[in-house]
């Protein structure tokens, strides 16, 4: 089970400093939470990610179901044990991968049956290599999806998708939800809500059934897409359930992310954790953890490293520019990771042109370590009381005129 | 400047155990020296190389000279800093490379201009993507041959391959041979064994020149094909010239080989180290390390390895093998390296199925570390006078009836 103490709350907002306990250790909060959705961080060894500075790992439950299959997770002895990270571990609830990995129904037209919503969900922002679109066949029950790998057909349920994710076995687990686009209408945030909500009891009842040894935690899931009386709706409803903490479903354009995750925080209990999904661009990073964020993921630090795309805190760069080639200076300065502690940028991009694979390594272990360590000074700027003057003095240098 | 120095000789045999001092540091041989083609062991950092046990590392004249090209690795102070790896490093003359690796002039047809000769080399063992038979125009002065990044048109000459090699600035180079093909003719090995000779004393000349601190070892190279005479001639006179050690080229069928090195060594002045270049399947160490070798080098402990064939004492597995997806024991019982103490054959198989990165790094290291080890275990057995039983036990059980 979970046990989150708050350290120091900010004067006039949301934001809080605080610790989680978990079975496999404890992490400091707010905290950036490294993706690892097969099992492996990408290109990285355990140690490696822990030598970065990460405290948690989120495995995908969509991508451990169809490969290897969760009951080869289980045969192994948990998450833990198979990817060999001896730290907390979270694994997401399956449903964003269904609905935007899952393939459609021959030609992205689906079968409509009665009573059944067909939604299109567009791009696949966490771990997918198709970015067309993709359709799921969602019912009162759950949804139908094929498999990205060989087209195969699977359902997942509240229910399923809760038994999977207790096969894998990481500290903290997810409702099972349907996650909407964006562009959703009104009517349709409304009613893919409602769905959420009975998706949301129906995994508080299957975790409870299956966590006789109270080992794993779960989290309910608040949706509503960018409309405040929806988000409202949500968080309320949510929270009155028995959850060890929620997760905020990033259904809203950037503009609207940060009001509507103040929406859901002034009424989200303060003593449990919030988490806020799929969320790692460094402005976003400040916006959430005022507005009452404590736990955030993205596969971005590791995919856009693994593009060549590397943080600064001047902003990003490409080491892949021409002026790298002969550069035998670091990616930053000062930086503190084992990347720029050993390399030079002419090396790292002779990596990248030479098409090895510690590159890729290289660049993950700064952008990480870059993404962490942003969190974990906004964390101390908190605790310092100097949070405004940070994030004013940060954005200004890494956004420049572009913010 | 080599400290070579011998500890023991085996009895009635070629073979000896010994130590060879570097300006990076004491290589105890015989050993194992691992590739890193293009300045990186492929998949590995150099900490995940010392912690496997490699002692020595082996980058690519060919690979560097194209991509970042060698001016670069002069500016960043050398192959040690550029790539981070503090002990012993060697490079190849990249004459084998342009030989097997750069593009055909058109359609596989050279033009030939009086007095040059055409060679066909096939197969691309050492870090080719293209398997296909490629043409390089060799004359007196050297070899040109097309890039296979982009197909532009370089010449290499024994003058040019050894002020690059010092420019990348490894502790021990090789001099510019011509590697023939082990099907060609007397006469042609003949005709090319007396080229490599002369492009070995103008490789000698121009090393000269350019040693003036005295850094640098520059090791000569005996061919001859599978001929007797030839190989003894060589044998000679390149011993006969002012190298710090030497290299016997690897163009003779696997079942010579043996014979063939132990004509060379009969020849070779003791007290100089000799590298078997390209070899590194277990029967070959052994036959090698009898027959006179202190060093070897081969990718394909680590390109096998990326490609989920897996060494272990009783012979090779393929980790792909359906039988290995819920085996939860590691590749090998008992082996002491990073993978089997932290990893299952059930991940391992996973990571290889789900293309992940670390799939290449844990098989890697798995490989090199046998390998290595191996070269270790034979030293031992040396030392402690019990070669034959190990080598009988060893080859017994690795290759059952198969040898």
């Amino acid at each position: 089970m979970l046990k989150f103490n708050i350290q120091k709350k900010m004067d006039g907002k949301l934001g809080r400093v605080g610790t989680l306990e978990t079975p496999h250790g404890i992490i400091e909060t707010p905290a950036f939470v490294t993706v690892g959705t097969k099992a492996t961080v990408k290109a990285l060894t355990p140690e490696q990610v822990k030598d970065l500075g990460a405290q948690v790992v989120l495995a995908n439950t969509y991508h451990l179901y169809l490969q290897p299959g969760d009951e080869i997770l289980k045969k192994a002895g948990g998450l833990h044990k198979f990817m060999n990270w001896s730290g907390p571990t979270m694994t997401d609830s399956g449903g964003f991968q269904a609905f935007s990995l899952g393939a459609a129904f021959g030609d992205n037209v689906s079968k409509i049956a009665s009573g059944e919503s067909v939604v299109s969900h567009c791009g696949s922002e966490n771990g997918g290599t198709d970015s067309s679109c993709a359709l799921a066949k969602i019912d009162e029950d759950g949804v139908v999806f094929r498999s990205h790998i060989d087209g195969s057909e699977h359902r997942f349920t509240p229910e399923k998708s809760i038994q999977i994710q207790h096969n894998i076995g990481a500290d903290m687990i997810f409702a099972f939800d349907e996650c909407t686009s964006p562009q959703a209408s009104y009517e349709y945030q409304k009613e893919a809500m409602g769905r959420t909500h009975r998706w949301a009891k129906r995994s508080l009842d299957e975790h409870k059934k299956l966590n006789t040894d109270r080992k794993i935690s779960l989290l309910g899931i608040v949706q509503g897409g960018r409309f405040e009386d929806l988000r409202k709706e949500s968080a309320k409803v949510i929270s009155e359930m028995d959850f060890d903490g929620f997760g905020i479903g990033g259904s809203f354009s950037k503009e609207d992310m940060y009001t509507a995750v103040g929406w859901v925080n002034e009424i989200l209990p303060e003593d449990k954790p919030r988490h806020l999904l799929g969320i790692g661009e460094p402005a976003d990073l400040f916006g959430g953890i005022e507005n009452g964020i404590d736990l955030f993921d993205c596969v971005a630090p590791t995919r856009m490293g693994r593009n060549g795309t590397l943080h600064t805190s001047g902003g990003k760069i490409n080491i892949l520019n021409a002026k790298f080639k002969d550069d035998f200076s670091p990616i930053e300065e000062g930086c503190g990771c084992y990347a720029c502690q050993n390399y030079t940028k002419a090396y790292i991009a002779h990596l990248f042109r030479a098409k090895e694979m510690q590159a890729g390594t290289l660049a993950s272990i700064h952008n990480l370590y870059f993404i962490i360590n942003l969190v974990k000074k906004i964390r101390q700027s908190i605790l310092n009381e100097n949070f405004e003057e940070f994030k004013a003095e940060f954005l200004e240098r890494y956004y420049g005129n572009s913010l």
